[in-house]
């Protein structure tokens, strides 16, 4: 079943606003399609996930699983960000062992959000 | 469609647990339960939203509809915490809009999550 990273393409991180420059979001969002999702994730732009005071945010989310929040991202996490969500998407829960979970995925968390019926 | 009230019965909200009281979260969900839920919302209690750094932490979710995390609530949230989520349960897609939205929802938010399909 396919999984989605949500990447928040409005994510300012803090900086000053550059005229004419990508903001950090969106620079992580395409760092992040240079790499290309690995097999069973799509990559989805988002514009504002409200995460603003921890940005750049991203979240992994898919049917019948937790949906999980990172903050503090940018382009260079993105291709630890791309180990993190092909194994988000080996779950059937969306529950990667702690243990096995990527260092910035345990340590810069926003949130997670449980499946509900 | 009914919605959920996810509630974080674990919080701790940066204060040091008391042997043989209830943590934050806890409190946070007694409140909410005294309260009872509007029409539409029923009351969810989850056991950690990652979200401990700005606990006590709540979200609203549904089905098609955005989800949102909110953080930093009380007991003494409650009652407007219940105002939020019935607002919350009229809109089609979880999108109050901002000048209607409670003002705890405005300043105290986490993160937001778009429905993916």
């Amino acid at each position: 079943m396919d999984v989605s990273l949500l990447v928040c393409t409005t994510c300012r991180a803090g900086q000053p606003v550059i005229e004419g420059e990508p903001v950090p979001g969106a620079r992580l969002h395409a760092a992040l399609e240079r790499i290309g999702a690995p097999e069973g994730v799509r990559i989805l732009p988002v514009e504002c996930l409200s995460a603003c005071s921890n940005g750049s945010a991203i979240a992994l989310a898919g049917p019948d699983r937790w949906t999980y929040v990172y903050g503090q991202m940018s382009d260079a996490d993105a291709p630890e960000i791309m180990q993190g969500a092909a194994a988000y998407a080996e779950t059937p829960d969306g529950i990667v062992p702690w243990r096995e979970r990527i260092a910035i995925f345990r340590k810069r968390s926003i949130a997670r959000i449980p499946p509900i019926g």
